[in-house]
């Protein structure tokens, strides 16, 4: 084979950081649907957002245009901390499956707020400072974004409150000491601390909480609070823009080795690794430059893509929230108590809702205890723990490979590895002891969070 | 200035990792006393040594001639899933404390065991596996060679027994998940499966343990099981030899930017890190072709080299050990329970106690808040959590740092940040809250442990 030889690991040098953000929405055809005031289901304007978000992040959420975004050069330092992240060559499992595929991870693990959260933390910590803001308010599910924004709020001495959901703050109590160690305050939500958050608690006393209760609670104390906006860590535009890094990075390593990838896997909660993932290869397939199979991984637990209705919804359990237009389960839906692998919103992605209804991603969803299975398999081949939202799509890359196995045929697989487990051991040891169980929401469970959607009328 | 602009991160490219392991007890005048028989009180031969190490880690620990030993190539695969370790420029750090030094470290912490453990463990697993072995024993402190070791033996097929001392297994019972993922047994030890376990517990009911009393135990394990040999993370000359492809790989990043550092800086609880780190610069210094300081940093609560003595002693509690020359606080010396950093071995590798003895090194100890407090700023101006045990030589080297700021020099520091604090977060909790108390013993203590050290008569 004339083929270069590919190292374990790619690293990029650290002039290879990208300098801009690719705005995937630019080579969209049928644009994102977009955000809708509910009070008047009138299109959401920069003015109107503007409580809410910081100015320059209102700009980036509406801009539908410009294919490509300057990084500040403040952003591109801090990135220099912790990235190019390596894109790995799964030799180890390759090998470990026996599998002719070639499977490459891109690891965006490697820092301390172990997930690809940073990525979009610190440019949001970045306009809020600019902007002169005194802090912001978010919240956070297994803590990964919650972490990432203390460290970004840190870095440019801002204050940092953060909403964690409940069964998270109690199945992590060190994701709260690593947030505090960077200096923010964590409430666990639904709490008492809001008016939201008492609604919550008067409606479904005992409540295990929610990434839409929390974003409730965030919303609300970003809005009454003078100096103060909120951000958020996943589903909006702005996000899947500043994740873009994942997939420049990742698509320059290949490029080296001139290596294009058959299959792109992503796990999708909101959609922020996948968006940032995938970004430049769906440019290039909007752009009928090239073609890729993109698969989006959920729990089948909560599955959004899978079994959700493509239709306006609030992002958020409270209400507060502009309306999106994504694929949902309602804002009422709740995962089982039993579910440990993140992933846990309701709702997803306009731009990938809108993508995928476009027929230009796929989605699979996948049983919590085989993605542990794959997560254990991994980590003892590849050495590293994975968080457990990355491992959905460990699961899913594993599953092609093992088909690629069957067929012969040597496809080359690219998935994100979004973060570490460390924080996740309580999961690891309910799998660990043969305590885990699956959960499948049936079509009336389903049928409850539906109930819930608002009636918006078709244009 | 004409110097290179130097990256924040120096990675070596996968053909750079060492090919060859540094022993440098070779060019060392003065050997390190050997291990001495209990029983005859003459030196340990081979042959004596075998029932409890493995063949080739034996004739490992007694080489003190050759200076290189092959890396076999299984290793060296291995090596590669997390090696080069990434040399960093504290670029952040050096601003945050305004200084005139030039800082860099060696960060280990990038692998799941989360620190430098991993390069013996491999090693250690790799020829018992290639004995035909069935097992090994070990012990375990703050974790991370437990985790270590679990995930070499995975690797490599082996069953892993660690014994893990108490008060570490209580602190951090996530790291223990963490083992079982990767396959191994965990025991608190002190514990009620081993005689010598009995003994201590007989003894001193309630203790919180000591890496002492858990070796004792492993030991006993290994030598009345069919099929196992124990291995140790640290204080042995082998140990050291593996880890010195921590100090090759340091070099060699800093020789391609012609760097050449004043002072090296590592943390000493049995040596494993210094003595790695340091290898092929006190190489250098050996042999007369460099001068650098070389400062050892210990915890105030457990200091071996600033108030040990230089004597032979048992390297274990319940004394089922050899004896080793060494700077020790005597076998049955165990911290204060307050101590929360790690390091908590009363004795040190006999290589560096020579080296110490003979002027090459320098030895300075700390206390835990001001440990804790350098480990905060660090983590939040350089963007890594770093393990307590590290962050007694980020104190070391901030420390030196501002007396740069002082003298206006623009020394350049080297220290080993060996690993990552995401399970030491009970540590982090007591620190954020204000709670952390200092300790360090009277000479009354110290006398104690004194009073216990064995009397062998000069030669």
């Amino acid at each position: 084979m004339a083929e270069k030889k590919i190292p374990y690991k790619i690293y990029l040098n650290e002039n290879e950081i990208p300098s801009k953000w690719y705005n995937l929405r630019a080579d969209m055809k049928n644009k994102p649907a977009p955000l809708l005031n509910p009070a008047t289901l009138k299109p959401m304007t920069a003015e109107e957002l503007s409580p809410v978000f910081c100015e320059e992040l209102v700009a980036q959420e509406l801009n539908n245009t410009d294919a490509y975004i300057d990084i500040p050069q403040e952003i591109q330092d801090f990135y220099k901390m912790y990235r190019p992240s390596p894109l790995i060559r799964a030799y180890f499992l390759e090998k470990a499956l026996d599998t002719p595929a070639k499977i490459y991870y891109k690891f965006e693990g490697n820092n301390t707020s172990g997930s690809h959260k940073l990525n979009s933390a610190i440019a949001q910590a970045y306009y809020a400072k600019k902007q002169g803001l005194k802090g912001v308010t978010t919240e956070t599910g297994a803590g990964q974004w919650g972490t990432a924004l203390s460290m970004a709020c840190s870095y440019f001495d801002l204050d940092c409150k953060v909403f964690m959901v409940k069964v998270s703050y109690e199945q992590k109590p060190f994701r709260r000491e690593v947030m505090r160690t960077y200096g923010a305050s964590v409430t666990p939500s639904p709490s008492l601390t809001t008016e939201v958050g008492k609604k919550i608690l008067a409606e479904h006393p005992g409540t295990t909480g929610s990434l839409g209760c929390a974003i409730s609670e965030a919303v609300e104390v970003a809005v009454t609070s003078e100096g103060y906006r909120y951000v958020l860590g996943s589903v909006l535009n702005q996000v899947l823009l500043h994740q873009s890094v994942i997939g420049l990075e990742a698509k320059a390593a290949l490029d080296k080795y001139g290596v294009k990838p058959d299959i792109i896997i992503g796990c999708a909660g909101g959609g922020s690794n996948l968006g940032g993932l995938i970004a430049p290869f769906m440019g290039e397939k909007l752009r009928g430059e090239a073609d890729y199979r993109i698969i989006a991984v959920e729990p089948a637990s909560c599955p959004s893509f899978t079994r959700g209705k493509f239709a306006y919804d609030f992002c958020d359990t409270g209400m507060v929230c502009p309306l999106a237009k994504m694929y949902t389960l309602g804002s009422g839906f709740i995962p089982s108590a039993n579910h440990a692998g993140g992933l846990r919103y309701h709702g997803m992605s306009s731009t990938l809702s809108q993508l995928y209804h476009d027929g230009y991603m796929e989605a699979t969803s996948v049983e919590q205890t085989s993605v542990f299975e794959a997560a254990e398999k991994f980590a003892r081949v590849e050495g590293i723990l994975p968080a457990p939202e990355s491992s959905h799509a460990i699961r899913a890359a594993i599953d092609e490979a093992l088909k690629c196995k069957e067929t012969g045929e040597e496809k080359t697989i690219l998935f994100g590895l979004t973060g570490t487990g460390y924080f996740d051991m309580v999961a690891y040891e309910k799998y660990n002891d043969g305590e885990m169980t699956d959960y499948i929401p049936t079509d009336e469970d389903l049928e409850k969070g539906f109930a819930g959607l608002p009636n918006i009328p078709e244009e």
